[in-house]
């Protein structure tokens, strides 16, 4: 192998294969990269157990003089080729042993691993694509992927689920004590019904950040691949069944408060600096327990009592409130911030169904977008 | 005590005062910022084992109702004024039991801390300052810190020696392992030798850090004390005999290289990338060692290698040469790089005396600042 490229092009490519990377692996060939050059492309390809990817560079600043493949060491690589300032690099083989990367007045020599150790990744047949444009899928991604499970109690709950029948994708996240979910509709497309995991996720958001294009998803048993450019990012699915979550959004709502978004979200995050820490067990994750009541005037109070330190409240002013009672709920104010940083919208409305049922969060400008929070019993 | 104040001005007041407030102490008194309200002025107080500093506010902004004193929590209270976004904050004593922080429509209530509990907080008596500028002395500071010793094997190491004597003085931090020094001339000032702990003279440079013009500085046996603006920030002083380092600068310097300094720091972090990590014995630091050898042509190289990853070299071309040998030395690319960095020049000089001897660089435009760095033996 050897061949001569543009740095930025190659590590513009380094970037996206580094999402699929592992740091570290039971099966030490994965922290490399697989190489493979033919007479005019450059194949690279790297797999963890949840997510492998792989992009073909085809780009006119490739230029091969050898064809040839090895696998390399990951990490050395990237780093090496993001600290080089050179505008071309050239990368070969030396006695099958080592790479040679050189670049400017610099050269470095990284032990190639075993060609044949690296495991063949089965990529998704590249048939019968959905069709989606980025914004779309960085959308439905972001709107739910925070209140997925991190605890790995029921593994299925910390992925989303993507849920298609009768032209509706319905795209869900929960943890027990929170769900996310947008509707969006996709006629003529056969139903399906996965869970992906929310680190696989988190990678694709990262690879496809500056892409703003159309992706195509493809769909195996056990496999999802998204293809977009010259990219392949494939996930695994998690098993299990998703819990069905048709029944837990209420229906009628006798409270509806509408808030100026950013006015709550600043009046929270104030009020939780004093609210009492409830660790999650073995987890490093606080729960700020505060409460939402409705004063005289039509006035909302938010506010938290720490027997320790002090406490606080805050007043607002709904920008609109409809009620047939009185209300006084308490909440994780973690769960409330998550939600409300998932809309786009400036007015976004509260709506609850009593004291001790889930609260649903709406947004003027998010049609279909579901936030709904499980309140805790305030004693 | 009741008393009304624009909140920025409180704000960038309780920054400097976080700057001496602990967030854990065997003292939990010392958590805690001393407040204290005249008829016309405001005193904040904290301390930690090292630091101690006090503000003292007399803004135009400042209304006091009611004089006072009180102990609030610290960490606390300053997370709550960062937090608020009005142009106002009220702060009044409710019951001698919370401190009630009144905020447009937001209010806090901190437990307030027992006043007669707080120490007495002894501050150096404000005769015969020594006037510096602050430039000089963040300067000073910058130059030399970061040589300090982590290690408490021998703790007077892990200050910074200020040392003046007959009209110079001579700031020096050493670890064993390198060395960095400044001299600068204050004729007229009595003679003193003292060590300063790196975290007070981290804390004070982050004090400092936009202020711009002369501080005072007052000396007592174990104390320093710097004044500048309305602020008092006390350090303790180390205990022990700073080592004399007068020997151990070489002064004869058979091979004098001058560089880029810019490129010299590119092509050592880059080659520094495969160097081997040696870990300081319990500690996460780790030293990279690099070599640097002069090559026919008068062409250098820095280069490294890596039994388990590969090797790296870099060739660079020097601004200037006098060599009458040739030479191959090892050294931590860490220690050159953060010497490297506190050079303002863009042309700097890397000085031997011997393969195993220490070297020294020193910077076109850095008059007096030597930094000295111990080599390793190459085997």
């Amino acid at each position: 192998m050897n061949l001569t490229i543009d740095r930025e092009i190659l590590l513009e490519n380094l970037n996206v294969i580094s999402r699929g990377l592992p740091s570290k692996s039971p099966m030490p060939i994965l922290t490399g990269i697989k190489m493979e050059a033919t007479d005019t492309d450059l194949y690279m390809t790297s797999s963890n157990s949840d997510i492998s990817v792989e992009v073909l560079i085809e780009d006119a600043s490739l230029q091969i003089q050898t064809p040839g493949k090895t696998v390399v060491p990951g990490r050395f690589f990237i780093d090496i080729i993001r600290k080089i300032n050179s505008k071309r690099v050239n990368l070969y083989l030396l006695e099958e042993k080592v790479l040679v990367i050189k670049a400017d007045r610099g050269e470095y020599k990284l032990h190639i691993m075993d060609y044949m150790d690296y495991p063949n990744i089965d990529f998704v047949t590249l048939e019968n694509p959905l069709v989606l444009p980025s914004s779309v899928l960085k959308g439905l991604i972001k709107e739910t992927v925070f209140a997925t499970a991190t605890s790995e109690k029921k593994p299925v709950l910390t992925g989303v689920n993507f849920h298609h029948s009768s032209g509706k994708l319905i795209v869900t996240a929960t943890d027990s004590f929170r769900l996310s979910q947008k509707v969006i509709s996709i006629p003529e497309y056969n139903d399906f019904n996965i869970t992906i995991p929310s680190k696989s996720l988190d990678e694709l958001l990262k690879a496809i950040d500056s892409y703003e294009e159309d992706l195509s998803l493809y769909f195996s048993m056990n496999r999802i691949l998204v293809k977009y450019k010259n990219v392949l990012f494939q996930s695994r699915l998690l098993d299990g069944n998703f819990p069905d979550t048709s029944r837990i959004i209420p229906n009628e709502f006798p409270i509806i408060i509408q808030f100026n978004k950013d006015e709550l979200v600043e009046a929270v995050e104030r009020v939780s600096l004093l609210s009492p820490r409830d660790k999650e067990k073995d987890k490093e994750i606080t729960y700020s327990i505060i409460k939402l009541s409705i004063k005289k005037d039509r006035i909302i109070e938010i506010s938290t009592t720490n027997a320790s330190i002090g406490d606080a409240k805050e007043e607002l002013i709904p920008t609109d409130i409809e009620t047939s009672n009185p209300i006084v709920i308490g909440f994780s104010s973690r769960y409330l911030l998550e939600a409300l940083r998932s809309f786009m919208s400036t007015e976004i409305s509260l709506n609850f169904s009593g004291e001790i049922r889930p609260f649903v969060i709406r947004g003027e400008n998010d049609a279909n977008l579901t936030q709904l929070i499980l309140p805790v019993r305030m004693d």
